[in-house]
């Protein structure tokens, strides 16, 4: 299959629900409405709602009765970068080739966007209960999932030890592969920010997908197993191509050298960091392996797999 | 009855569930964990667990066992007053006597533990499925609920309303009474603001607890239209007392002037103001009269509704 290809129908039909949901909410000031859909319009592989949807479609289900959930996450994940592209946090211009929210809004504005679609999120998920197909009570679990992986101790825990990390090799680059005892709290340190920073979202979309197919206890293990596998390598990969991505194909400077932030590759380098992206992807094809279904049902999230690693934005 | 007593007593047992509720939260960076506390913890009438568990107990059950509910609420109210604090928006540093999150936290810190509180309030809100007295579907109507009245179409569209009414009465003030176009513009935006920005959670607080407690459709419409009332009343209040308001009881500076807001009070006046929530206070007491049940089992509505105009703070 051409994964590619499937991401850019996915994308569409993604875009489309994400539209519909955003204007079905009612009462709402214009200029709101048009921050929140700014953001949302702003590209992206929506690598999340693929991902829900596909593990959902792994037990024969069809990726219309759970496009709410898909679009839910999605909300979730932009709000995240409205709020961390703010002065106060990345005080990043450009994202995916555009000017930030706060940038083209202000920056109250893009608070209330951000906290906006964060909110109504849980709205739209709430509307998957509504499709006829899925029991209440895979989408109260989905509640509890997306409200775990997007909170305290998920993405936006994450968020907080990043900014901990801040400067966190300043004056300390020399002495890392010396002082093992700081070696070891960076690598600690590093792995909490990746695992609930960006690996977060990603669990979460594919226990949503597997906790709405009805899943499981064992299809549910692997493929949780599996999401963090991939999480993990993708944020690898974002700090790789944060260094030597094309800078345009990117659509933002590389703000992670500037900020003196500690990432995969500050800590092990750009070699180790390529080798170690690859083994956890490995590991990803296993765990899918013992997840139960055909081999031609689990091919898009094998796909998916090798699509992180080898992706250039 | 003594509300002020009573309330002292709910306070109490909300702010215990509080803290248990947060410290259940796992992985969470403790820097994160401290400054959600902070807030939490800095007091207030806990308005909003109280109307919530006063609803449920018209119907006959135990307050404990919506206590994630009510939680969950003030979770929301909290977050929205972290946010509403920041410089980029009313920039105020002090709140309820204390230093306001940003300044005690940092300003990047105070957009994430504003996030963190929001997103886990439906983390503690599923909570209540597990008490094994409330049925997974109220559940989930309550998540409906919660994020209807929290987000864009509610308190969030509020907020955002706001912004573009700060200034609205900027060298207009004279010619409001005058111009008829004008001070119906001025209406109409100042009555989305209240209905949304305040009422909107106290409508959540009143209509979730009638749905835990699987009120008839009759009973939630007017209790509905109760908390519409004193929703409204409140906002009135709120307005009053950031003019005439002894400042140390309020532990704020009155700012609503110093940013020439566009307030009931601007608008209307002092004792049209004051008119205006009794009327409705009124309005509040004979939608209460129509609910099912003793009067003895409303008296605590009552009196909270009476108790929103003669608050001094």
């Amino acid at each position: 299959m051409d994964i590619k290809k499937y991401f850019i129908k996915r994308t569409t039909i993604t875009n489309k629900a994400l539209k519909v949901f955003i204007k079905a909410l009612q009462d709402v000031p214009p200029i709101l409405q048009k921050s929140m859909l700014y953001s949302l319009s702003a590209g992206g592989k929506r690598l999340r709602p693929v991902l829900l949807t596909a593990t959902y479609e792994i037990f024969g289900g069809k990726k219309e009765d759970v496009l709410p959930a898909a679009c839910s996450i999605e909300m979730i994940h932009t709000y995240s970068l409205i709020h961390d592209d703010l002065p106060s946090l990345d005080n990043d211009d450009l994202r995916r080739g555009k000017p930030t929210n706060h940038k083209v809004f202000g920056e109250a504005l893009a608070v209330l966007a951000g906290d906006a679609l964060l909110t109504n999120a849980f709205t739209v998920l709430g509307h998957n209960a509504e499709t006829g197909k899925i029991k209440e009570k895979n989408v109260l679990d989905c509640v509890r999932i997306l409200a775990k992986y997007a909170g305290a101790g998920g993405m936006v825990g994450g968020q907080a030890a990043d900014l901990g990390a801040e400067g966190f090799l300043q004056g300390k680059k020399l002495s890392l592969r010396s002082n093992k005892k700081l070696f070891n709290a960076a690598n600690d340190l590093l792995n909490y920010i990746h695992l609930h920073k960006t690996a977060g979202l990603i669990s979460a979309s594919v226990e949503m997908g597997a906790v709405l197919a009805s899943a499981s206890p064992k299809d549910f293990k692997h493929l949780s197993n599996y999401a963090r596998s991939i999480g993990l390598a993708f944020q690898i990969v974002d700090d790789v191509l944060d260094v030597i991505g094309d800078k345009k194909k990117l659509g933002k400077k590389g703000s992670d050298a500037r900020n003196k932030k500690l990432t995969y590759v500050s800590l092990f380098g750009i070699e180790e960091s390529n080798s170690h992206a690859a083994r956890l992807i490995a590991e990803a094809h296993d765990e899918l392996d013992k997840v139960s279904g055909s081999v031609k049902a689990k091919t898009v999230l094998h796909e998916i797999a090798d699509f992180i690693v080898k992706r250039d934005k």
